[in-house]
């Protein structure tokens, strides 16, 4: 007998889907803001979204954790998921939200939309001159998951060349024209137009851009980051722009989160930067997508669970 | 004997081939700030640029005037131009600059990038939840030309539907997945998520987007303009705006231009404006884009002329 913890946020015909899926199984739902108690968490067997961290400890039976989230940071830390659990992420889901927001904000740069918009509030009419154009501009992807290859394929679609880094440089990506190993990133970043990142959290990730790598890029290209803030030295960054390198950068991530008031980056004129709102739930499909996701990998894990079973 | 005054901005290579292409012919290059004088004027039988309007009743030789602009206004008006001058534009040379552009507005306007750099001014790291997507989204092109065209086809990459409204519906363009004749803009003004104008000046455009207009649009709908300015009653979308009706309007064209500091529409919130940039001389390829169909253009009207001297 499961026992399925489903804290997903569901339309009324997602939840009927789930129902059916689990026919005949214990299903608990909390999709209406209440809490699962340590009972619950205590003769949980699957749970779909994303618990406290520290409440795993307590789920003894545990069998499958599927996260609302496309990272499965913290829970694929040593020791956070009980042994034998298999953890699944909503990998897929944010793709299309994030690329899209990464796209808005390397167009608004391109176009200088953030000096226009900073002008309005004078009424002022003045031609900013130059401005630039994804044709033929060459994009590098630092990680090529379901975000970056997104985005990648935005990038196409309007006419530029893309690149790709990620560990194992065997593995193609949909829109990346050409994959390389992390160990080619110090010889493509002075190439690159636009340098777009979407790494997951992880030791080898944190401060990737550094100031040595933030110099290397090309003194009018932009940053992007949409993946995890520990990846771009804010600091750095804020001198580096400070100092006249760089065209701009666009940030939906920052470290620390939320980045304090009196940052040096919020005052950059060539920095552009929201509040990690790319993903989530700011889009009505997204939470759709999850819950399509987290349904299909319930469906497998009760489908193995009868084979064993039998 | 033709003489031919190119005011054209040129490279080195484009200078060569008119040479080349022109040859035996007098070419006279005005690249470098000068200015043609009369005598030039009387005798001109090709002009490759945009000349003051009042010069062009002493060009009473001329034979082609070609312009760098995509819109033929002022030159179109009765009486502007000696008769049998034959009218080209440089139509296809700002499509992608201009729909670049309009893309940006309408993306940043989706993404609440505006709202997000005001903000930004007070460090402010505050989530202003939902945003709008391309995906699915109704895109209505009203003017559907190389600008409206060249934008639809961007649309339609990002997943949107694209309807088009044109004087003459039985002519189809690329991107546009439903042509309209103009009779049916109010009936497609209450279905499009964005409503996009690039027309060009006429006595049929100007205000077209009125009040009564503006309010037959969604309330959440999005408004572009990249044409012409006086398309769009820029009072009343000040006031719709303040009243809450549109998601937010994006504009690079204003009536007038350049928008007095004072005019209300500078201070609306949801309004993104650009000092008429889309075009221009701002993307460097654009300059050689002109280049290129005047080029063309040229050739075709020597080689012409040569026929009929035989």
């Amino acid at each position: 007998m499961e026992t399925i913890l489903n804290l997903l946020s569901l339309s009324e015909a997602r939840r009927a889907e789930f129902l059916s899926a689990a026919q005949g199984q214990e299903q608990l739902f909390f999709d209406n803001g209440a809490q699962p108690d340590e009972a619950d968490y205590a003769r949980a067997t699957v749970i779909l979204g994303n618990p406290p961290a520290d409440m795993l400890r307590r789920c003894r039976r545990l069998k499958l954790l599927q996260t609302r989230s496309a990272g499965l940071n913290p829970y694929d830390q040593p020791g956070v998921l009980p042994e034998g659990a298999e953890l699944r992420s909503a990998s897929g889901a944010y793709g299309h939200s994030v690329s899209e927001h990464l796209f808005a904000l390397l167009l608004a740069l391109m176009k200088r939309l953030n000096a226009y918009r900073d002008q309005q509030r004078g009424g002022a009419w003045r031609d900013l001159r130059a401005a630039k154009s994804l044709l033929n501009a060459r994009v590098l992807c630092v990680g090529t998951g379901d975000l970056g290859s997104s985005f990648a394929l935005l990038c196409k679609a309007f006419g530029a060349q893309t690149a790709g880094v990620r560990r194992n440089a065997e593995l193609a990506a949909p829109g990346i024209d050409a994959m390389y190993g992390m160990d080619a990133l110090d010889a493509l970043l002075p190439l690159a137009d636009v340098v777009t990142l979407t790494l997951p959290q992880s030791p080898d990730t944190v401060r990737l851009l550094d100031r040595r790598r933030l110099l290397l890029m090309k003194p009018d290209a932009i940053l992007l980051n949409g993946g995890r803030g520990s990846a771009v030295d804010c600091g750095a960054l804020a001198e580096v722009l400070a100092g006249g390198h760089l065209w701009g950068a666009g940030l939906d991530v920052t470290e620390p989160e939320p980045l304090p008031s009196d940052h040096p980056l919020w005052r950059q004129e060539r920095a552009l930067i929201t509040p990690h709102v790319a993903g989530g739930n700011h889009l009505p499909d997204t939470a759709d997508r999850v819950a399509a996701i987290a349904l299909a990998h319930l469906r497998d894990y009760l489908a193995a669970a009868q084979d064993e079973g039998k």
